[in-house]
């Protein structure tokens, strides 16, 4: 393994943590922070250090680093910025591998904290990774870590993994992710990046064997030709989907006080992206989308969709995405319309591709038979199925007003359609994108929704990506294959 | 009052109905419409029609349309397509003044639906006005009835009047708009659209002094001209959302299988709908979001934004979707900066325009005066505020954790900063949109995004826009701005 993978490994899986500025105070970082890494279930060893105290949160503190009982493998420094160099010091003295800074007050701030920065960088250089200033750190569920205000991220430990400028951007993220099946390696909210940064964490999750996917929140980079060169040799291994914020001209302007990042040319940006072979997400649903995309659908390079959706405006803006998209809906054989036809209802259906099943609601005993028909189609790589839970809710509502003991979700009928479409992906490597449309806008409907969000997550966790729009769905797809085509030299 | 409004109204305002294929079979449509009105608490008098019953539902049947005790407003067919035309001599016979045909098996079925449905032109033309077939009906919540399976759509009439070639995307529109104050005056699923389609709603909603804001979903109109000129008379008066199906070259397929229209060309439909001064929505979700912005920000023409938010990653993502709309986010002047700034965190937090105000929660007795300053600036006309619900509401389960009996979503919070934005726009014409991001998006957060969408339903029936990401905001803006810049002869 490279020595960067070696150096960074125990940041990332630290079996005792010290935190620098730990505080009995509810408001302040280092109480959080030692709160969130309880509540999170952090099973190694906790030391908290402040001269003042004896102990807090039922830990025993130390009054320095130097009085800790062992070396810790990462240190958590929330002192005021003025104090952060020294405590940054003691860290180093006492052979600490890594320290995450979450204090403010650095480049983001003005000349001082510049200046303040600038001594961070060169303790750094001395032989200590510094994760920040201005940031939230690491969250790694296998080592039991997690960020300041992540205490109900996923213990779960998955194949993505993440980093960003941002912390509060991080934490949108991971709770968006939760229910779209994505679980994460190691995610790094490394904030102004005064040592640690792009570059490092592009060429970590290129050697880490647990991460499948890489992501990143973007402001910024040290520099452009570097991280082009890291993004690359990361992209030619493992799909990485960036979002760059800050691409306007007022974008750069917040990019600027946000983590003090000079962003670059908006156009220079998107074509570097692509041409290193990244995926360009354009905002963090987006870039939450693109990742469970990765995930499940790997090394996709089809263009041929089929398509099933209970009635003709869904099929039209199926229809329509495929269109905007680039995606072909090929026509079927005689045979295999004539095999769909006899499974729809005569008036309102319409036999084909795509096939309108006239009702938005139908049971897997007839959809399946007809994925299977459509995915038996030479022409069809991928299928696309409109499921409006809905609709299906509000029967289970009605049914439940007769029988309460009934379940809430419908959770057969969903495990059935899963069943079909592992098998057509195992028996014919053609993959089931689920549309599953947003329509219980209303609070009174809450329970159809709870239901789409259970469905959803039933789906993405078996590798079965859901979206809310056809287009959205499309549009993701799109960059996923053409990546693909890029990596294997077919574009 | 013109002679088609006055013509169209008791169809659309009936005291009574009849239901010709009126059915005890729960899965047939002239039971469901029958069971539809019962639900939805239609108050005037239901007729079913049906030879071989003496009663369905409770209510008396009839015969014929000839044996009814009175004149019917509206007739509701549902018998099978061959019936169909007897079944409208019947209530032409009878003087009925219009009938929806429910029934499928027309144009969109082939060349025998295609004779069919040119009887049925020629009936409409010896004097009766005829809503479809292939159609789900009208929806008026002022005359108490629904579309069949409309029987939970909002009881409440207000001020959007929509028409659709589609049943089923008529009923998601109805279900997405219920939960973001918009409500309707009448809404028209025409199908086919044999007699009655664009032009005639046209003429009607522009006439309707209950009408303010006018939305379609379109596959196709039957005359072209015809109908631009309709939709400019319309545009002229009221805002006017059009979403066009089937606008590329897959998607057109679809749109004549669907309702057996011709969609025309792309770039025509694109070009012609802004020419004539319509909105148009590039999906049935986008389509709603446009509706709620002609509802709730009227006659607004402004550029310049004032932006707060809590957190670097969201203020640089609202700074792109203004960059990207074409919106300015105006210096402000120091006077303005130090205001905020004395109410703001100084780590982490930034004073100007974007505002960032370091957390994504915020009272609003410190948000209040911020967006009061902010909105103060003369360059500044309109105001952008990031309200990040799903952390505030992780505080409020913590604290229902120890506090059962407190509310499970913080309303005075939400009422507290609605009172704010409606000062400021009566004060100053500045208006407030609102943007809940969706994080939560696992089950397990349920009821989080449970209050999100409660949160949502409280601002837009204050006339507060609320959308999900700044992006989708900004977009829906730009369109509302060139409409009425247009309107005004100012573009």
């Amino acid at each position: 393994m490279p020595a960067r993978f070696e150096q960074l490994r125990p940041l990332f899986y630290p079996r005792a943590v010290a935190v620098l500025g730990a505080s009995r105070h509810p408001l302040k970082f280092g109480f959080q922070y030692l709160r969130a890494l309880q509540d999170f279930g952090f099973a190694g060893r906790l030391y908290p250090v402040n001269p003042d105290l004896k102990e807090v949160l039922g830990l025993k503190a130390y009054p320095s680093v130097a009085a800790l009982p062992e070396t810790p493998d990462l240190a958590t420094v929330s002192v005021p910025a003025p104090a952060v160099p020294a405590a940054l010091r003691e860290c180093l003295a006492r052979g600490i591998p890594g320290a995450q800074v979450l204090s403010a007050g650095f480049r983001e701030a003005g000349p001082e904290g510049e200046r303040l920065e600038a001594e961070l960088r060169d303790i750094a250089r001395q032989g200590i990774r510094i994760i920040g200033p201005n940031c939230f750190g690491v969250y790694s569920p296998a080592a039991g870590i997690t960020l300041m205000p992540g205490s109900e991220f996923s213990p779960a430990a998955g194949g993505v993994g993440f980093f960003s400028q941002s912390g509060g951007g991080s934490c949108d993220l991971a709770y968006m992710a939760r229910g779209r099946g994505l679980n994460f390696s190691v995610l790094v909210s490394y904030g102004n990046g005064c040592d640690l940064e792009a570059v490092d964490l592009l060429d970590y999750f290129r050697e880490d064997p647990a991460t499948r996917v890489v992501g990143a929140y973007l402001e910024g980079v040290r520099d452009g030709r570097a991280f082009l060169a890291a993004l690359r040799r990361c992209a030619e291994k493992k799909p990485v989907v960036i979002y760059k914020g800050g691409l306007t001209e007022t974008g750069r302007a917040g990019a600027l006080s946000h983590t003090g990042s000079l962003a670059g040319e908006a156009a220079a940006w998107k074509a570097a992206l692509k041409q290193a072979g990244a995926i360009a997400a354009e905002s963090l649903p987006d870039l939450v989308e693109c990742l469970m995309a990765c995930v499940c659908l790997g090394e996709f390079t089809g263009s041929g969709l089929g398509i099933l959706a209970g009635g003709g405006a869904r099929n039209v803006e199926a229809l329509d995405a495929a269109g905007h998209a680039g995606f072909g809906v090929p026509e079927v054989s005689s045979e295999t319309r004539a095999a769909i036809a006899a499974r729809i209802p005569p008036a309102g259906g319409r036999a084909g591709n795509p096939t309108d099943l006239a009702n938005p609601v139908m049971a897997p005993s007839v959809i399946g038979p007809l994925m299977e028909a459509l995915a038996g189609e030479p022409a069809v790589d991928a299928l696309m199925l409109y499921q409006a839970v809905f609709y299906m809710q509000k029967e289970v509502r009605r049914y439940r007003s007769a029988t309460p003991s009934a379940p809430a979700l419908k959770l057969d009928y969903h495990l059935e359609l899963a069943a079909v479409a592992e098998r057509i992906l195992k028996e014919r490597g053609k993959p089931l994108l689920m549309i599953l449309p947003d329509i219980a806008s209303d609070p009174a409907h809450a329970e159809m929704e709870e239901a789409r969000r259970a469905a959803r997550m039933h789906y993405t966790s078996r590798g079965i990506p859901c979206f809310d729009h056809a287009e959205a769905a499309l549009l993701v797809l799109k960059r996923l294959r053409a990546r693909n085509l890029r990596v294997r030299g077919l574009s």
